[in-house]
């Protein structure tokens, strides 16, 4: 079964949940980006989605990127798919209409990436680097190499890479030791974009490092300078181009590829610098932050690649359970099972919880992405910079809750979901099994969940003291409440639970918000108390915190869903009550062990 | 790396905490089978799976079984190691003398079995089905069928399969539709073991339903007579070998193996019988029946590939840890630091919670999944019928969650040992994303995890009223209590926490120990109460009550490994403290899931 993206629930929840319409047109790049458009755009993603992604991905898997004698040979249908996808303009959705791009809001561009991660993880991995690599060059790169590459990284013609990863250097990049060296005497090609150097060195993991997708390849390069000190302070970054500008082969080679768990679909390759040619971008010493210019948008792209991977795991589930036969079901026999001699799965409780809590994970996840890539819009185009400052900070909380939350949830969900096949998810021909191997990566790449925990408690919540997170909550508490300012997440329209809708007991979700936001503001505090005497609990324990936050946040999203679900929709009601029942207990479990003993 | 199985710990939680020894030996066929007996065959095995099975795992992945025109050649070395393993006499460890058996206790096969699977699940598959097959033969079959197949299932010179599964009938083998119609005109071929009979249908999911590791092979069939009643009580058993006695060809027809996600070393067959010769094994009706007299043997054999598979992956995440440098961890620099770059990823708290914590569950499992063998042997030759019968009591509560909740652990569990590896645990060399792959199948077969809860709650619990239960509470109690009595489990030695060892704080194990069962009491009794008015909750919430069970009988199973850690040995401690400090927690939560609400 293909993927098929559901548009109207998506679009159910970018503009009756969250009203992202009037706040995105409110900015000065979408004054042009109506509720029409939007609606176009996301009906063209999900039918390119649908017709040209989506049924590539099994090929993708089972027949896989193929290397040899340093070639790789992207699998059947990738390379048309790929024409199509950048000559459409897909790829440049998000990007400037002055290098090219069309100019949408990045939200826009977050969910088309949602939508090709659920339908065809491994496809997506050549153009998910892009966006990245176009902000990168954009904001710190030179004229010269701006002219050479900006407008061709913009529109896709030209995929890139970030090589990043060495062997012994993978989530401590201050261990890098490629080396960029000056060129002594360099050759014409060789200066054509400014004063060149010569890259030594082996990287690893670098995805899409090779393929026969693009005429040319842009890799962007870490590596230290002779004289740079040691660690992370050390690191430049220099662009390297497959080929020269006059055509030549530069001297990048491709080692080999791995054999992986999943995303066949995707080269993820060991790349050789050979003296290989590059050049400067941004300043010395200065590479690590040129690389993570993106970093908040890469990783709401992961934590999407989560959402998504569940959206499909779930589809496949909930079809099956729909169709499949077996044993009677408790209770009374559904009106569906006359004449038959046994009820449909679905009609099973186990199976009923499996596929309400995935939902209750998907939405939430959703509500929280979409509302996050809305405030990544708002932190550059705001015009006031108190609201452009406070959109940065709900970016830079929010994230890693993202990216690890719902990578670990697209694994261990998903594993839910095939487990509603039963033997038949095992199987590959079903398409679940793809969904658990493809997904585990995201819970290693973009920095592990372990440092994204790490990220959240020890460096921006304890960094500050607890104070931006404080805000946060003070946010949340005052949407559901009502009391939304206009600038309060997604609070433009609407205005608090106090116009909620059927679906949800409002005053309960509303009342269920405040509660978990004040337990954990007390969690917090104490934790930061703690820290004096044992500086190494929160370490023990950012995992947990993490999964805390993201309790809190899942029951706001769903407090804002269950107000907007004014017709009381079992559609949304039912994993709303899902949430409550099966998920939010965790809650108490988390501050508990918060509050515990340390490791040893 | 190649799985090297650790005697010495099996050893340690075999003698030093359960005290098999005099137990088993007080058993009347066991005399023999003194402490030196045991040591010596857990060498041996442990060296035949280390040197054997565990280095043909890595070609049994990627080559994996092949089918062509109808016989399936499996993967590189799994022939030749398979004729050394039975012509060794290790596949009738367990099996009667008489039948040409070693005649060993149950629980030394177990073990062997987990080692086996730890070291390669994909190839274990093979004869792990035999000994259920040996004994469904021996305690059914007829006299010529016992003449014909017995001594050569006991041997393992034949491989056998269970074909139950239609692609209708799953969990649901009241589905099945295969037929069995009396032979009207049969051959002397045919009569050669009894009246025959034509089996007509379709079998999938069949384990080694064809290969070429032995002459022959013996299909037990689940399937129905023209006459028969709709539903299980219509179903009887068949026996019907690949070849004749007269050596002609049966017509059982393998159609096709499936991709699956893992165990690719295991052909998993749809096996055709086109008016297969078959002789009925035990009564009509009752085929379900004979095919599981051997159920809790066959699950604690699942569960405990669930600690097997953990077991590998703990190995491999723990060794890569002791090699692996990233970043500085928080707190005094480690000794073994000085002069480098980054500190052991070992240092790293987060990267410690995940091996202590899975050895928590490992160790655990073994204790629990040994106790229960044990069980199974006392079970079966106790003098005593009271002392049976509470074997059987604790065999019946014990066995569904050792499958479920350990299978579960395996692969989640798994996956955090996976992710000790960044990067590198994504890619097929460093061998611990196919534990993964591998692990996922053993949460669904030989009855999915879903249905050992209910089995557990619904059937075992709530179907005597909670008394069964009660009764074990009591023995756990009274064991850590130091009140066990000398049948109490394990308690024929040493003789409760009385005389606890230094590794663990026992009084306050053994407090907990008691305070967790009366909760679990009180929630069992609070389940009762509802269930008249609300008879579907306890299907809502039957995984939330194993669970609960299962962190009881953690609990247990670690307060019985302090006690015997009498020097405090950190090997035995840290994992006690990963066990409190991180995973019992979850008990609370799971009370609060079973009082909540109910789904909808």
């Amino acid at each position: 079964m293909n993927h098929q993206p559901n548009t109207a629930d998506i679009q159910f929840i970018l503009q009756n949940v969250l009203q992202v319409q009037p706040q995105l047109q409110a900015l000065a790049p979408y004054g042009e980006a109506d509720a029409d458009l939007m609606q176009q755009v996301l009906e063209e993603a999900a039918r390119f989605v649908a017709d040209k992604v989506a049924p590539i991905r099994r090929d993708g898997d089972e027949i896989g990127a193929h290397f040899a004698n340093g070639t790789v040979t992207m699998p059947p249908g990738s390379k048309e798919v790929y024409a199509d996808f950048w000559q459409n303009g897909w790829a440049s959705l998000s990007c400037a209409p002055e290098d090219g791009g069309q100019g949408l809001p990045e939200v826009l561009n977050q969910v088309l990436y949602e939508m090709l991660s659920a339908a065809n993880h491994g496809w997506t991995m050549a153009p998910g680097l892009l966006h990245g690599a176009y902000e990168c060059i954009r904001h710190h790169a030179s004229d010269e190499l701006k002219a050479a590459y900006l407008s061709k990284v913009a529109s896709g013609e030209w995929l890139a890479t970030m090589c990043l990863t060495e062997a012994h250097a993978g989530s401590d990049l201050g261990l890098v030791r490629t080396k960029a060296t000056p060129v002594a005497n360099p050759s014409a090609a060789d200066t054509a974009l400014g004063a060149p150097y010569s890259l030594e060195g082996t990287k690893i993991f670098i995805s899409g490092g090779e393929h026969d997708l693009t005429d040319n390849i842009v890799h962007l390069v870490l590596a230290r300078l002779p004289d740079a000190p040691p660690g992370p302070k050390g690191l430049s970054l220099f662009l390297a181009p497959k080929f020269m500008p006059d055509g030549s082969r530069n001297a990048v080679v491709c080692e080999r590829i791995e054999e992986k768990m999943g995303i066949h679909g995707s080269p993820t390759c060991v790349m050789r610098f050979d003296g290989a040619t590059g050049w400067l971008v941004g300043q010395h010493g200065k590479g690590l932050g040129a690389m993570f210019v993106m970093m908040n948008a890469a990783r709401l792209h992961v934590g999407l690649q989560g959402v998504g991977l569940l959206e499909a795991a779930w589809q496949m589930a909930n079809a099956y359970a729909q169709e499949r036969r077996q044993m009677r079901a408790p209770g009374p026999r559904p009106a569906d099972s006359a004449g038959q001699a046994a009820d449909l799965i679905m009609a099973h409780p186990a199976i009923r919880r499996i596929l309400d809590t995935q939902r209750a994970w998907i939405d939430a996840g959703r509500v929280l992405a979409y509302q996050t890539a809305l405030e990544l819009d708002l932190s550059h185009h705001h015009p006031d910079a108190a609201r452009r400052e406070r959109a940065l900070r709900w970016c830079s909380l929010v994230t890693p809750v993202l990216k690890s939350a719902f990578t670990e949830q697209a694994f261990h969900g998903g594993s839910d979901c095939l487990q509603v096949f039963g033997g038949h998810g095992y199987v590959r021909e079903w398409g679940i099994e793809q969904v658990l191997r493809d997904a585990r990566i995201a819970m290693i790449y973009e920095g592990t969940n372990e440092i994204q925990a790490i990220d959240l408690l020890v460096r921006k919540v304890m960094g500050d003291q607890g104070q931006a997170l404080a805000a946060l909550l003070g946010e949340l508490r005052a949407d559901v409440a009502g009391q939304g300012t206009e600038c309060a997440p997604g609070g433009g329209e609407g205005g608090g639970m106090a116009g909620a809708g059927a679906g949800g007991s409002s005053a309960g979700t509303a009342a269920e918000v405040a509660r978990m936001a004040d337990a954990l503001q007390a969690a917090t505090t104490g934790l930061l108390a703690r820290a004096a005497a044992s500086p190494e609990h929160a370490y023990w324990v950012a995992g947990d915190y993490l999964r805390a936050v993201t309790l809190v946040l899942m029951a706001w999203g769903w407090a804002r869903i269950d107000r907007a679900n004014v017709t009381g929709d079992a559609r949304w009601s039912n994993p709303s009550h899902a949430l409550r029942t099966w998920v939010l207990p965790e809650f108490e479990m988390r501050l508990s062990l918060l509050a515990g003993a340390s490791g040893r």
